[in-house]
């Protein structure tokens, strides 16, 4: 059966288009149409069941209650948990998300961004990745509300939400040091974004502190884990005075608890271990490893929290703002001497 | 800057709207056009750098380049492993992927088919809950391509991909028995899918076959780990007398071996251990954990090329397959006697 259309209802119970269209709009009574025709108008629309088409309504309206989600990547724990978190907040909330994963590569962000635009979403939520700066600036003049979080960029005014990394991996490293180790390794992803970049700056200003040295490994992305695996072996091989390590996110950690495993390293006795972010993997490792975890539903708390007032808000011209949380050390056995 | 409309374009040009879009939507010499006219509109666009609504041009073509994926629970490691390969297979053939979380809840399934519907996506992956039989034929009858993956809908006639369910708990219950092992436990959610029937019904069929009674424990499933982790420590605690325990999913698995290391239960020498699904935990737990490694990336593969046939097939008349795939039983030290 072909779908009704306005067109096809006015003509059947000949009144004009508009007056059809201001019925079904619920403007009826402000452009003073007369209640004979409102009731013909809806006991017909009720008998043949029509409904008018979102997309159309959308396109007039401008609202799609839909929010637009982009992660780095969702196989990665942490983001598919933040992602579930959002999408459970933002549903009671009366808003659907859909996501996508960037894989941190600018062009297909951009494509994304073009993608969520065109399917009418009516905000972002981005952990952005590098060179993304003029899009998502772009976004912003626009008037769309933009929350970014995981990392932000320095250049662009807009909300996001972020943890304390500096603070959490220079407390860590100090953990370290207090247990008396003194040569640690600091085992991270090669990546300029702020988050990273502050993690390893932790690191440095605690050993830095201590006038120890430092021994950073930084491993190309590869979305084949063993082309992981494979450099963190060997820097732990050729690296045999280490006395503890550090990865710098829950995917290096796996895959650095890999390398440990093949080459039988013990831990903590031969070599302790930390890493970023919280999870299975870490808690259920024998022995269980010590890790910082990420306050995951305070983030996505804040980022809906964050996006809803500004959906919420007709004015553009509320300062954007930061909001820096904090993480847990989760000292575990990995890391203790005694 | 207001965004040009055709309406603009024509008034600019003193030609009319009909023309203007005959012209950029590539109808000018159907419509017999004139040259000129035509070279005056393509040098006034691109000048003026004008883009065409798409939200419209997908109103008005139907097609929109988008699937949408819905899957159980992102944060669940199996399904946020598909839904990235999913995501990058139709990204290479140019199609995107939006996706959303059915949590395995009817209303809300239906409420995101509508949202998708309402986005117009060209079609749809779904691993589909109890329920939504009715809203899945609409669909179908609408003509709209369809997959499912992951369990199928009995009374559904569509696409899925399946894996071999049965088969594999029969096989990983029978690597049990020939172990040695005699008091063997099943632990499961209490779900009344097709994939969840068959896997019991394999463990079912192996001690069957060998004579051994069935010891199986249904957990509700529930948001709050902690809550399937302290029903299957109270079932271990009461059954001492079991040397096995098949974990039924991943999460039940890594609930199950949080249970197992509050206990203090040795692995396998006090209770041998398998679980369906394999990931990092069950890899890096100490001893590694035997488990049912599904075939991610087949999987993925299968669900697109589909799809992908479906889309570029004119005729709604092509009969549905039900792809089934097999399953690696990787047999590591927590099942081993020796």
């Amino acid at each position: 059966m072909k779908k009704l259309s306005i067109a096809d209802i006015a003509k059947h119970l000949h009144v004009s288009k508009t007056t059809v269209s201001f019925i079904l709009n619920g403007r009826a009574q402000e452009k003073r149409i007369g209640r004979e025709v409102v009731e013909r108008v809806q006991k017909f629309v009720d008998e043949v069941g029509y409904k008018p088409n979102p997309l159309a309504k959308s396109l007039r309206t401008g609202k799609s209650n839909t929010i637009g989600l982009m992660v780095e990547d969702i196989s990665n724990p942490f983001f598919a948990s933040i992602a579930r978190l959002i999408e459970d907040r933002a549903y009671k909330n009366g808003y659907k998300i859909i996501y996508c994963s960037t894989d941190n590569d600018t062009a297909k962000t951009r494509d994304l961004i073009s993608m969520f635009r065109d399917r009418h979403v009516d905000g972002y939520i981005i952990a952005p990745p590098e060179g993304i700066e003029d899009d998502i600036s772009s976004l912003v003049k626009a008037g769309m509300p933009v929350v970014l979080f995981d990392r932000h960029l320095p250049n662009v005014s807009t909300d996001f939400i972020e943890i304390d990394n500096l603070f959490s991996t220079y407390n860590a490293t100090r953990h370290l040091i207090q247990q008396g180790y003194k040569k640690i390794a600091y085992i991270t992803f090669a990546n300029n974004q702020t988050h990273m970049l502050a993690r390893l700056e932790g690191y440095h200003r605690a050993l830095g502190e201590s006038g120890y040295e430092s021994f950073v490994k930084e491993i190309d992305f590869n979305q084949n884990d063993d082309l992981i695996t494979a450099p963190i072996a060997a820097f732990l091989k050729k690296n045999k005075n280490l006395d503890a390590v550090f990865f710098g996110t829950n995917h290096v950690g796996a895959c650095g608890l890999k390398a440990i495993t093949e080459l039988g390293i013990k831990v903590p006795t031969d070599l302790a271990v930390i890493s970023f972010d919280d999870y299975d993997v870490f808690k259920l490792f024998s022995p269980p490893i010590t890790a910082i975890a990420q306050p995951i539903e305070a983030i996505a708390d804040s980022v809906i929290t964050v996006l809803l007032n500004r959906l919420n808000t007709s004015s553009q011209h509320i300062s954007s703002q930061s909001i820096i949380l904090k993480t847990d050390l989760n000292i575990r056995r990995s890391s203790k001497t005694e």
